[in-house]
C-alpha cells in the first residue's frame, strides 16, 4: 500500500435544481434542491480522496464553510497519521474548542463526515480496494480500533464489541460470500414516490423499478389518509402483493399524531414508518413503536442526529431494528 | 410603541484571547478563546437590535456564516411581522430545506438564537423596556403565543401550559415584587474556579466574590479526586460552610465514570454536578442522577443541545431540576 501525503484540498458547493421535477420532495420539504458539501483531498501520489455530505439546499453554504474550517489540518500530513488510529482521528475532530458547537450534531457533524469519508476513500484507494472490501478484510481487532467508544462504555465496551464481532465472524463470512456470489446487496427503492410526482410518473417509475428487480419500495406519506391510501394502492397494484412497502413522513408529526394516523394505513401491510416525529425524540419514538406494534408497523429513525450516543439511547429505550429486531444500536 | 423596519444588518466575528489568562478553561477545553457570532439589526427608527451566540473560538467563523445565511430575510420587514407570532417566527427559521441541517442543534441552533434574540432585543427597545420587563408584563396568553409547541404536545399542550401559567400567576407576582424590591436576582459565581488558575488567583477571586455578596460558587472539576478536593477545600475555607458549591466537568466522563467519581467528593456537600457526560445522553443523565441521589448530589444539564424536544426527554426520563425538583422541562 502507498502512504500518500495530502498536499491541498478544495471544497465545492454543488447544487442541483431538483425542485424543477419535484425530485426529493417530502412532507417537510416540498421543494428541495439536492446539494452537496463536496471535499477533494489532493495528494503527492496523484490519488484523490473524496468525501461529501448531503443537504436539501438552504444552508449548504454553511456546510461548505464548516468543511473548509476542518480540512486544512489534513494538509501536509501522511494518510497513515490518521488511519493508524481512526477512533482517535474522529475524536480529534470532535474535541476541544469545537466541542462548544456540538460537533456530533447538524452542520459540524455533516462537515466532519465529509472529512472522515475523504480519509476513508483515500485509505481504500491507497490499498487499491473498494472501501467495502477494505473494511470487510479487517480483522475484528482492526475493526474495533476504528470506533471511538467515548460515551458508550456503559452500554458497550471495546472488549464487549470485540467478542461480539468474533462470535458473528462466521455469519459475516457467509453473508460476504453470498454478496460476492450474487454480485448484489439487498436494496429498496425510494425514488418512485416523491410527493411532487403525478400518478402517471409514479406508475412509470414503479414499472421501471420492478423490471429492474426491486421488491422493496419506500414512499413519502403524511398528506392525508385518502391521498396516502391512493398512492400506496398504486404501488401494490403495480408491484404486487409480495412487494414490501415502507413510508416516510420526514418528522412532520407530533408523537400522538403518529399514533393516531398510522393504524389507519395498517391494512396496507406496511413494514415501517420512518421519522414519524423529531429525530431528537428517542422516548417519543419508543412510545410510537409500542403503539404501532400491534398493527404490525415498525418504526425507523436515525437519518438525522444519528450519532453514537443517540443510537445508544435507542438501545436503552429498547427501540429495536425493524429488520433484525435487535436494538438499532447494533443494526 | 414604534414598529421599526429592519434596513440592514451586520455580523461580527468577535474573539477575545482568553487563553492568555486561562479564563474559561475547563476539562474539555483547556485553552478556549471566548468568541461571539454577533448580529446587529439596523432600523429606520434608529434603534438597533442586537443578538449573539457564544462559542469557544474554533468554529466561530462557521457560526458567523450561519448567522449571515439567516439574517437577510429580516431586511425590509417590519418588527411586527415577526413579533405578532413569535412561535411561527421561530418555526419559520427551523422548517423547510434547512430541516435537513438539524436547525435545532449546534451551529444552526446557535445562529437561530442570535437572530431571534436580536428580534426580542428590538421588540423590547421599541417599547422602551428592558426585555425582562417586556416578558414579565405579558399576559399568560401573550406568553404562550411565543412558544412553538411542535413535537411537545404529547407532554404539554398550549392549553395545558396556559392553565399552568394562570395557576402560577400569583407566585410569579410575588417573585417579581421581591426581585424589584431587592433590585437583584439570585446568581452564582463561576469565574472563581477556571482550571488554569493558580491557587492564589482562586483565593483572590473568591475573596472578591464573597465580599461582593456571592454565596453560590461553581468550579470546574474532573482533574482527579485529590486536585478537586484541594480546590473545593479552598472555596470552603474562604467562603465558609454555608457557601453552596457546584462542580462542572463539561462532558468529559462516560456514564459509569461519573457514577464512580462523584461519590468520592460527596462529603464536600456539593449541590450538583453539571454535564457529567454527553449532553445527548438523556438516559445516561437519568442513570447518573439515580446513582448520585443517595449521596445528596444533583445533576444539571442542558447547556448544550438544550432544545425543546431534549427538555421534553428530560421530563419523560424523570430528570428533575436540581433546584426546584420539578422536571427540568418546567424549570
Amino acid at each position: 500500500m502507498s502512504d500518500p501525503v495530502v498536499t491541498a484540498f478544495n471544497v465545492r458547493d454543488l447544487r442541483w435544481p431538483t425542485s424543477l421535477q419535484n425530485i426529493g420532495s417530502d412532507p417537510m420539504n416540498l421543494a428541495g434542491e439536492n446539494a452537496l458539501g463536496y471535499l477533494e483531498l489532493h495528494t503527492d501520489s496523484g490519488i484523490k480522496g473524496v468525501g461529501w455530505s448531503f443537504s436539501n439546499g438552504q444552508g449548504n453554504d454553511v456546510l461548505c464553510t464548516a468543511v473548509r474550517s476542518l480540512a486544512p489540518r489534513l494538509v501536509g500530513r501522511k494518510l497513515s497519521d490518521w488511519t493508524k488510529d481512526m477512533a482517535a482521528t474522529q475524536r480529534k475532530f470532535q474535541s476541544g474548542q469545537i466541542r462548544f458547537m456540538s460537533p456530533e450534531r447538524g452542520v459540524l457533524q455533516l462537515a466532519t463526515c465529509a472529512v472522515l469519508n475523504a480519509i476513508w476513500d483515500l485509505w481504500a484507494k491507497s490499498e487499491s480496494k473498494p472501501l467495502w472490501r477494505l473494511v470487510a478484510d479487517f480483522t475484528p481487532e482492526q475493526f474495533i480500533k476504528c470506533i471511538d467508544f467515548r460515551y458508550l462504555t456503559d452500554a458497550l465496551t471495546p472488549e464487549g464489541a470485540l467478542s461480539m464481532l468474533k462470535n458473528r465472524a462466521k455469519n459475516k463470512e457467509d453473508r460476504l460470500k453470498l454478496a460476492l456470489q450474487s454480485k448484489a446487496v439487498p436494496a429498496y427503492n425510494t425514488s418512485v414516490g416523491w410527493l411532487g410526482m403525478s400518478d402517471l410518473e409514479v406508475k412509470q417509475k414503479l414499472t421501471e423499478a420492478t423490471q429492474a428487480g426491486f421488491k422493496h419500495f419506500k414512499l413519502k406519506a403524511g398528506l392525508g389518509i385518502e391521498t396516502d391510501r391512493k398512492r400506496l394502492g398504486m404501488v401494490r397494484e403495480v408491484a404486487g402483493p409480495e412487494a414490501v412497502l415502507m413510508v416516510d413522513v420526514n418528522q412532520i408529526w407530533d408523537v400522538d399524531e403518529a399514533i393516531e394516523y398510522m393504524p389507519k394505513l395498517a391494512d396496507l401491510n406496511l413494514w415501517f414508518i420512518e421519522e414519524p416525529t423529531s429525530p431528537d425524540d428517542v422516548l417519543g419514538h419508543a412510545k410510537i413503536r409500542k403503539a404501532l406494534k400491534p398493527h404490525g408497523i415498525g418504526v425507523a429513525t436515525g437519518e438525522h442526529v444519528n450519532n453514537r450516543v443517540m443510537f445508544k439511547q435507542l438501545l436503552q429505550a429498547e427501540v429495536k431494528c425493524i429488520a433484525c429486531h435487535k436494538p438499532t444500536f447494533f443494526r
